[in-house]
C-alpha cells in the first residue's frame, strides 16, 4: 500500500560534498548534499541562506565542490556542524586553486570542481547555486584509462535519516540490460 | 597528483529515477539520473530536449519522479533505450495518480514524488524542470517509525562508467560524528 508522506524530498542517496568559496580572502567550506547536476556542464548546490560560503559565493560568483572520501567523514561532518562565522576552517584543508582564482579547493578530496556561477534560483530558505563546472581535478589514482574509479573515490552518500552510507557495488550495465525488453 | 579533466561532470553517484509525463493522454517515462533537490521542497530533473516525456511535462507543468528498485533495473534500462515517439511506455508499468491528475506514477516503486514546475533552466542541450513536490509517496514496507528505509527501496545509483550500483551500508552518523573534532 502507498502512503502518502506529504512533501518530503526522498531523492536519495546524494553525494556528500564540501562546498568551498572566498570568504574575506578565507576559504571556508559548507557541508552540502542536496546537490544535482544540469545538463552535464553544470552542477546545482543547495544553500540554506544562513551559511557564511553563501557570502564568498555571492561576493566572487565562483565557488567549488569537492567530494570526500570516507576517511574524511569527520571532517566533512565537522563542517556542517560549526560556521565560518564562528571557526575558521580554513586550515583544516590544504586549499588550491585552478583557473578560477577565488574558488578554494581541497586538496585531500579526490574529486574536486571549479564553479562559476551562472543563475541562482532563489528560495526563501536557501539559495540555489548553479555553477557551471570550468574544470574538474581528480587524484590520479582514481582513474583508470580516463575513467573516474568511484571505488577508489569513496564517496560519502547522504540518506535524510541523518546517516552518511557507503556506495555498493556496479551490478547491471547502462544502456545494455533494458536490451532484453526491447522485443 | 590532481589530474585537470577540463569540463566534466562528476557528482556520482546519483539515484536513477523514471520522470513520467502525460503525452497526449498517455504516461510516458525517462531515465534520468541527473537529478537534484532544492531547498527540501523541490527537485531538479535534467532532460535533453530530445525526450518525448518532456512535451509532456511542458504542455502539462507537472512531472513525477519515480525511485525504481533493482528489482525493477530491466525496465529501468529499458525506458532509456527507447522513445516515447516509437513505443508505447504506457503499459509497462501500473500507473496511479495523486494530487495532480497529470502526473502519473509507478505503482511498482517504491518511492513517487508528484511535482508542480516552478521554474525552468535552459540549456542548449536539456530542459532542467524544477518541480516543487505536490506529494510524496512511499510504500508501507518501505517505512520505519515514520522514516524512508533505504535498505528496501534498494535504489539504483548511478555512475557516469556506464554501470548501475548498489547502495552500501551506513557506517556513520551526520551532524554527530564530526562533534569529536569540535574542541
Amino acid at each position: 500500500m502507498k502512503v502518502d508522506l506529504g512533501v518530503r524530498d526522498c531523492l536519495y542517496p546524494l553525494p556528500t560534498t564540501l562546498v568551498g568559496s572566498l570568504v574575506d580572502g578565507k576559504p571556508n567550506y559548507a557541508t552540502i548534499a542536496h546537490v544535482g547536476i544540469m545538463a552535464y556542464v553544470a552542477v546545482s548546490v543547495s544553500m540554506g541562506k544562513m551559511h557564511h560560503t553563501n557570502v564568498g559565493i555571492r561576493e566572487n560568483g565562483t565557488f567549488s565542490v569537492n567530494i570526500p572520501p570516507v576517511g574524511l567523514v569527520k571532517e566533512t561532518d565537522y563542517c556542517g556542524l560549526v560556521s565560518g562565522r564562528h571557526a575558521d576552517k580554513s586550515t583544516l584543508f590544504e586549499a588550491f586553486y585552478g583557473k578560477l582564482e577565488t574558488a578554494p579547493m581541497i586538496r585531500e578530496c579526490p574529486l574536486n570542481m571549479e564553479c562559476r556561477v551562472i543563475h541562482t534560483v532563489d528560495f526563501p530558505t536557501h539559495d540555489i547555486f548553479i555553477g557551471e563546472i570550468v574544470s574538474t581535478y581528480c587524484d590520479e589514482e582514481c582513474l583508470r584509462d580516463g575513467v573516474i574509479d568511484f571505488v577508489k573515490v569513496q564517496p560519502v552518500l547522504f540518506v535524510n535519516d541523518r546517516r552518511y552510507w557507503g556506495l555498493g557495488e556496479p551490478f547491471a550495465e547502462a544502456w545494455s540490460v533494458g536490451k532484453a525488453l526491447k522485443e
